[in-house]
């Protein structure tokens, strides 16, 4: 049977949002429907597009395409990575499709990543039809917890101090659906005290400059309160709506900023491992345009 | 009698183009359509969106939108306009609109600004709808010419000493159509020749990192067999495919280079005259992924 999405019509896949970006909208040729069902938690959709490979669609939203995914999960993992001076433990709230635990991996300093995803479908369909990502699963320094992040936090990472964390990284879906408390102060304060003393916590902020810059000045904000230092960075990406996102990046220690690497790889070994990330780029990252610079900072 | 165009249909605008940038689409929604001409050079269609303000469409390819314009007029302007040490003399091909004028203006040191536009429909037309750009086209200090930028610049700037430029801008439409020219070696060679010794340029390259980094390459190679110092830069804008556009740089003295700033306003006169620009933005905008800088560099 011919599978079918109410997303996808004439062979074309639609991002619209009436709430989020009124008035603009983005489409993906589709070549096949791969997979498409309703699962616990959110709207799954998978397919192959003509042009950018394998598309993950949750609740209408698109997540991750082959052909630009690399932009998103080396930013959000190597800016903190490298801005931290020695990061050994590292959890992951979200990101079932193993792109970020890809980068991580790419430390050979990690000992231990720990991943809390809440929804079983993505890493089943991840492992399933994103192997790129998804492959990094299955590494031995890996833990896999399927659970609630901020349930995991409250119960886990925040009473027992021997599961705190150097980096911790929030690569949820938008606010509305199952990620909704990510983005509230509540979560900021968990994801502190699950932190060691010199970490540091980035956070995709399902926003851009461009889309809703008050939005973005309000999660700025929210961790502001909670944190001493941070910091608002971006990587551009093709298939996320304006082409950019904004990275929201806290520490816990005032004297370690995220937008400064405290470590670095040389040009031959980032050109082995990075396709998007460089040191020149970790700082230019966070240089935003002067009304945004003005709003935010 | 209510006007129509084959781009626009259920209320929706759609930018497409199989040959150069297959299998993805964007969309924005129209309130009104303004204007629809095939004018003596191009397809013209001016219409108010519902979100973007009046938009400027040309052979289906979107020039201008009222909401994000400003990034690309201030970034094609300023980045060169700061690297010279003093820009008395400035040329525009193309930018029919006048922004790219509004900012050439903000430069106190600028004595003459000439542009050089092929297609008085488009002057015209944002006469009446994008008045926020075109009031530029009477300033004092500007001369409108209406002819063939490629023409102009071989009959007239590179014959006549006195007609030599300190910066050339060209602010054209893509590739096919009317701007095929300006994407040739002999295209630059004209510039180079309309140089005084310290100028600059500044092209729009009509592509991005994302989109054909392979044509974006071809035309560095090109510049680069005119001008000694070749550089590409960026800026970030949600209605240009992509969401950036990748800007071509050339300086004819080795000793300057575009990328480094020469001059620079104080933060709050940045404040008042810029909405993108800014002194750390200009450095920063030279800063591309690693797998473009490889490419690119």
């Amino acid at each position: 049977m011919e599978l079918s999405h109410p997303l996808i019509k004439d062979g074309w896949f639609r991002e619209e949002s009436e709430e989020f970006f009124p008035g603009q909208a983005m489409r993906l040729r589709v070549e096949k429907i791969l997979h498409a069902e309703r699962s616990k938690f959110q709207d799954v959709l998978v397919f192959k597009s003509t042009d950018f490979g394998n598309v993950l669609v949750l609740d209408g939203i698109i997540q991750v395409t082959e052909r630009d995914e690399f932009a998103y999960q080396e930013m959000i993992t190597h800016v903190p990575m490298f801005a931290h001076p020695s990061p050994k433990k590292v959890l992951v709230i979200g990101g079932g499709d193993g792109g970020v635990l890809r980068e991580v991996l790419k430390h050979d300093c990690v000992e231990k990543a720990t991943l809390v995803e809440i929804d079983e479908s993505v890493i089943n369909l991840s492992r399933k039809y994103l192997p790129k990502m998804s492959h990094a699963l299955d590494h031995e320094k890996v833990q896999v917890v399927l659970a609630d992040g901020f349930e995991f936090l409250k119960n886990t990472a925040a009473k027992h101090e021997s599961e705190k964390y150097d980096i911790i990284i929030t690569d949820s879906s938008d606010p509305e659906g199952p990620a909704e408390a990510f983005f509230q102060k509540q979560y900021f304060e968990l994801l502190y005290n699950a932190l060691n003393a010199n970490g540091m916590v980035i956070s995709m902020a399902s926003e851009n400059i461009w889309l809703n810059i008050d939005k973005l000045k309000t999660l700025k904000d929210i961790c502001s309160q909670v944190f001493s230092v941070t910091e608002c960075c971006y990587c551009t990406i093709p298939t996320y709506t304006s082409g950019q996102i904004a990275l929201m990046c806290c520490s816990k220690n005032p004297q370690l900023k995220v937008s400064v690497p405290h470590r670095h790889e040389s040009r031959d070994r980032e050109s082995e491992l990075f396709r998007y990330y460089n040191n020149a780029i970790h700082g230019a990252s966070f240089v935003l345009p002067r009304w945004a610079a003005d709003k935010l900072n």
